[in-house]
């Protein structure tokens, strides 16, 4: 096997350990949490459905590659609650050190793309990353809503510490954050969500 | 909420269920089995790296996405395993019976759009639904080979039953074939899996 293949599949096979990084968002129907994978394969069917309502045009390979690699760097870093501000406070030093390493398993080009692409994402400097933001936030929403907020409830989150990060929907995508407002009004009014 | 933005989001929570469906083959270091929104997500980033190696040039965005959806009409049709022969007399009838109620969530463009892509890859009519295919082969490949072909083991699957669906990925790659071949002759003198 040639020495550019078997890179590329060590590094396909080193993701696999993505599967196994659970985060704090509940399936639908009161489900088990899901994992990084699962999110990242359901923001980029989002993107794809959901592409006409972004604020500038976004070219969607690269709006849906960005989804699906964003969270790699969790398999060392661990994923970081985004209302953790303790753990905040250390995750991007954390999530380096995993980019410098996992993606080191790639050729070198490939490994300097998907660094750019996860940067990109991280600095939300383009209409992808914005665009690619948006989805990393309304994917659990729609599972939270779902749920009756259970996961709000089950860190004691208050409405406006979920504006804090939703409102930046708006950066990427206007349309939905006005749907964004009006299911967190629907979970404050319905009880699932305190104001503050 | 506007009725095309209410049937894309009833979509995209319909399809979290595809986070339930588990198939045959076991995540690397012999851990659980994954699920299909774990496989989908694995294939398009396996699209997406290994994608200079398409027999024929490609849409890697159309690619991706159908390497996305695949799975979703197993939310009503079920995993069917690739060597199960009795289930795969069925399992066209009730694909397309699970595709007409899934894909009905969505507004009637994209129904159209996505349920065409679906079918594209189901009857390899296309460089993409080719390339998709091999990385529905490629990707459980370079698992069950981590594991010590533990999945053929547990099933009793010979060589000439893996040959009869991994020779299909030459359609989309010969030279992906070419390390598919390596891969399951190695394991073959290795004595995971036998012969005939």
């Amino acid at each position: 096997m040639d020495k550019r293949i078997k890179e590329q599949l060590d590094f396909l096979l080193e993701i696999d350990k993505e599967k196994l990084i659970t985060r704090q968002t509940s399936l639908s129907n009161h489900g088990r949490k899901e994992n990084d994978a699962e999110h990242a394969w359901h923001m980029a069917i989002a993107a794809y459905l959901l592409q006409e309502y972004s604020n500038e045009p976004i070219d969607i390979a690269k709006t849906m590659i960005m989804c699906l690699i964003h969270d790699i760097v969790e398999i060392d870093a661990g994923d970081t609650y985004c209302y953790d501000e303790e753990a905040k406070k250390t995750q991007s030093l954390r999530e380096e050190a995993a980019k410098e390493r996992i993606y080191s398993l790639l050729p070198a080009d490939q490994k300097e793309k998907l660094t750019a692409l996860f940067d990109e994402f991280e600095n939300w400097s383009s209409p992808e990353a914005k665009f690619a933001h948006a989805m990393d936030n309304i994917q659990p929403l729609i599972l939270n809503n779902s749920n009756g907020g259970s996961d709000w409830k089950e860190h004691g989150v208050t409405a406006k510490q979920v504006y804090v990060r939703q409102s930046q929907t708006k950066r990427g995508s206007e349309k939905l954050y006005e749907v964004t407002d009006e299911i967190i009004q629907k979970n404050v009014s319905d009880g699932n969500i305190p104001a503050e």
